[in-house]
């Protein structure tokens, strides 16, 4: 077999040694620190990182770690850097690769598989056996940036070339960014079946997800597309992004108020992004017989199913950990023809210094934040509020 | 469009004007009475019943009724005849049918789809949306006899052909009332998703279609096949099925057990028969990320349920009503070739006239019944056991 | 069980007794004449049609007949209407039809599948084993209007309401006669595979349902779309519906200009729609590794194909008949929210009594017809020329 | 990231420097040559090659070559070295394996898919977008021993963890050499559609693949299933293997027996496995509407095809090439409990130095020889015929 050639740079895009990135410290902690630029091996890139949205689960990383790295022990105070969602520009090339040309600009999906698991051989990348196995003794060659290997808030980060989407020229940094959420809307409504269009669709949640579950199932020509939520505020986003109806089940009963829309029998899907043990009941009974249910959000605790109503009406039910089979390609496809403003979600930017008040902004929803997106150049040092 | 031809029936086997049927009378009483023979209809075959096996839900029908009957009042007190699992011989034709022949030894599955509603014209004709629409004003062609329309418990009934199996001669009548109990095992593992070859099975909980999905199982290849359950004589009969290992859940810590078999991640599928909350949450712990759980067994409360490790995992989890997408043909298909001895799990065998002790046999476990056949013809007054 | 209601109709739309229909004569001659108008049966609507689009298969079937009628004898002769691409409004209900009502806009796809055999049991009702069943002794339930029972060139229909599809106020009705168009297109892209947003999709061939397969594709998110054939102005609609590239045969390798767009791997999926020899070995050469090929035409003879190709790359072949699977329905989603104009492909409009006038438009391409559109009411004597 | 082991070797099984292998000098000339043994990476270990079965394949690379060698050159005088359905014993692993131990007994499928590409990431190995892409300055990680990577014909080689599959102590070197065959025919009625049992099968071509083909259907509950081919002998192996009818087409019209079987309408699934015009033409006329075929044959040359029969019913054709979708491992899984006795096809072994002799046998098929093994060790000089 032939010698692979080594990592490839351009002189018009010189690599830096070290860079700057966020590292854990103890819990809720995060250090603005120096650390080498890691160099990208077979089947991967460099990619500089140009701005990064904040998800709730890096909130979650922060302040509790994450499962699989503990398996290597706790991620705190060990020099690991979060963050998921993010995009920049191809700055080396590993041994190989021609797929990718320095210079352009590319967006990052979440999820390498180890390519050698049962799953992976399956295509359910997302569900890999070997989740989290890269680190102490064995690499088996899964990667989850920001969960399980370092992630984006950085200047530059590694990623495996099957994680990475072109970005168009007409779609800004910000936009770019909101791929990865895009895709995991859409990766549910793929396992619920693909057959989406002219059927009933209700997304419960008007988180980012749910919004963008909404934006999607309307680009797939799901009809209706009904959106339920507590906040009106949110709500309206979501009819901006294509919902037929919104429902405030603050007000009112979210089952009653579905099935009048689509009649007693209930509606085809049910896209669960609120994570509630009532919104989990309430996708079930507003559900109908063989309908399906994606469980979208990651709810902390077990909860009271009503699984008798389950099995009499040979429901489904499919949990999804983010954008699996190459969901993100797909919800990309959408993003570049305009099918639907993703950007809508977008509502701060702030400097990549700033990271610990773009946090701030997303844990408490300040100013009714949804996506807060941190960028590591073209941003001065003040906030800046999108639209 | 032609005129169709009328009813055919034959002289060898005359069908007399009434028959001997049980009908619900108050909750958890049933009469023995004279009703006039049904006629089949377009599409439509006379069964002479043979053999009705008893099931759990049978129980259930004559304590609670249906829910489905209950739309245009409850069973109770209105001539209805329950009994799902028979078998018998072709009595009549309705009009048109040329599918079977007079004389021919056939079973039955229970659900005929309406064949209009959406998941009719999906194939899933066990999830149809005219669901027990078949009384009142409104008939849509929906039948599952014994649910909500009348069913075996008698000497005559009416099938939809979409619902009737041919019986081999090798095969004898209380194997072939069996059959919809392997359908729904078939069933549960088909929605699974097909490649079960290779695959790891756990079946939990030695019921009749926990017993018939380890042979089921077996039969497509699964390898290890497990099944646990707290009663060492039903685990031996499922042993006897083609389960390679077996675990009593009263001694040890079922999914520890399992994963001491297969591994940490745990199994691929898991056929949970059990529907208790503890062997839910078990299933879905022993379960390997990506893998899918059939909720086999009708659950009669809500249950607290791990959601978290359901989403975490990419987990499946699929609720089945009985025996969907033609799969009592496929069992039979595997019966026919005695891929596996479901006779294993008949225990006792009643003359018609003495359902209500065949009834208290099946209630009670009494001598470890597991599945008790009443036969309307050639047998005694005297209780038969089985082998 | 209850007895059915009758046949209910409206004073407000009163149903006559007899009708106008054309019928078949001799081979290539039509016939107007009276005929009794028929009524629903148990699942079936009497439409009274508005609009009927004319087909190149209706063409065929006036000139050859059609082999499934054959069976009863050719159709020549027999009093037999075709046209199936017709909308109307509903006249009358079959007994327990509830889910329409009198004096809606609906339109129809052709197929009701038998609802007994294995292909309609599993949701493939356009393969029903029972196709044609329908003529002297036996019927089986069967019927695909316009093809083997009487169809739309006529002033009312009776149909299956699985074949019937309500149309939106703000459809025109020639604008609803393209649906089983669309849905046959769409149909073809469902065969292969669902996932089509972000995968590249050749349409070869831009007939109608070319010209729709395009559109269909370029709204379920396929990038690029890319349309070939041999006639400028029908390139020219085909990126008014979509087509992100054109390519002119005539001037060009086909095969080679594809991949000159999504490189040299060649395209994901390719709907053929033109049906000779070379676009149909054209289309397996354009196809990359274990992709799909929808053959969407029906070609009349056997041709000589690169099966070696198709072993070697691990392709996919799917012959479709018309529209099965909902798709219409789903293309009526589209539709109805105006992804796409399928007005486009429509060219001619007559009445009809012109019948025969608009066959020769549609069979002769006089002024570059595409679809013409043949209407009961609301059109005067004269010619009308649509746009 | 941690640093990775480097290769582990076990002093119970030295592993000498160079071994002796075949190698291709010119078109259709071996030569028996020293080549060092090679080194396994990451992911991939090291197999002590034991027993290798000869393919019809092998003997068309020898005489032609293969074409994806031809993008770096012919592989004539290259150093190649063919055989692909070979099995061993691990003598080493790469870096960070786990998976298998020194000194397991293993057996190999063929495809290593890049891992990268769409088709990988959808768990179509086999159809890998990177195949052959492993010479000169490019190597995506695909492998293919045997086709584009050194195969079996020596004392060692290197594989993937992807391809390996351990082999029971209670099978035979010879019977583990077939699991590639039985993983394709597993692999066709994998791609048919998983839910054979009851379904009638066709299998037209007594080949290797054709009669596992028919143990394969007949393990997965196929009923009937029907081998035609046009010697006899042939045909009395597949009897053995399951197949309920022969038909020898050289006495009788096969489309005619296989309907006076399964009925005028068809059979439901057809395999493929002979490759002539006049079987493929038979395959699609003795298919019913709906109903799948796979061509698992090579056929050399394009093929006058009647399609339009394969549109008007609505037909799928699938091409395969060779063991996808982790088909061997099932195949496995059934030859691991019996359920078929695989070496009836295996009817002569030799010597690796007699590989020339062997490959003759195999070519002209003396004393009709089916599959012919050659070992590495435990045989004599001598000729050993099987059975």
């Amino acid at each position: 077999m032939a010698s692979q050639s080594p990592v490839k740079m351009s002189a018009d895009m010189p690599v830096p040694e070290t860079m700057k990135a966020w590292v854990l410290g103890d819990p809720d902690e995060l250090r603005l620190t120096e650390k080498p630029v890691p160099m990208p091996g077979l089947a991967e890139i460099l990619v500089r990182i140009d701005a990064v949205a904040i998800c709730a689960t890096d909130l979650e990383i922060i302040h509790y770690g994450t499962p699989a790295l503990i398996k290597g022990g706790p991620p705190f105070n060990r020099n690991f850097t979060p963050g998921h969602e993010y995009m920049g520009t191809v700055a080396a090339l590993g041994p190989g690769v021609d797929e990718f040309e320095i210079g352009e600009r590319v967006t990052v999906e979440i999820h390498a598989g180890c390519g050698q698991c049962k799953r992976c051989r399956q295509g359910m990348y997302t569900a890999c056996l070997n989740y989290g196995l890269n680190y102490g003794d064995v690499d088996k060659g899964h990667r989850a940036n920001g969960f399980t290997t370092d992630g984006g808030f950085a200047e530059y980060a590694v990623n495996n070339i099957n994680t990475v989407i072109k970005v168009p020229d007409t779609m800004s940094d910000e936009e770019a960014t909101l791929v990865v959420t895009a895709g995991t809307s859409m990766y549910g409504l793929t396992e619920l079946g693909g057959l989406v269009a002219g059927e009933s669709v209700v997304v419960t949640g008007p988180g980012p997800i749910g919004l963008l579950a909404v934006a999607v199932a309307k680009a797939l020509g799901a009809s209706p597309v009904i959106l339920t939520g507590t906040r009106d505020a949110r709500l309206e986003i979501g009819r901006k992004l294509g919902a037929d109806h919104v429902i405030n089940v603050r007000d009112t009963d979210g089952v009653e108020a579905v099935k009048r829309i689509v009649g007693e029998r209930g509606a085809d899907y049910v896209v669960e992004c609120a994570g509630t043990e009532v919104a989990i009941n309430d996708a079930i009974h507003m559900t109908n017989r063989g309908g399906k249910i994606c469980l979208a959000a990651f709810p902390h605790d077990p909860a009271t199913v009503d699984l008798p109503h389950v099995v009499k009406n040979n429901m489904y039910l499919y949990g999804i950990r983010g954008e699996g089979r190459s969901a993100t390609h797909r919800a990309m496809a959408f993003m570049a023809e305009k099918r639907f403003d993703a950007s809508l979600i977008h509502t701060h930017t702030f400097a990549l210094d700033d990271l610990p008040e773009a946090l701030r902004y997303a844990r408490e929803r300040v100013e009714d934040a949804i996506k807060v997106v941190v960028k590591a150049r073209g941003v001065g040092e003040q906030l800046q509020v999108a639209e």
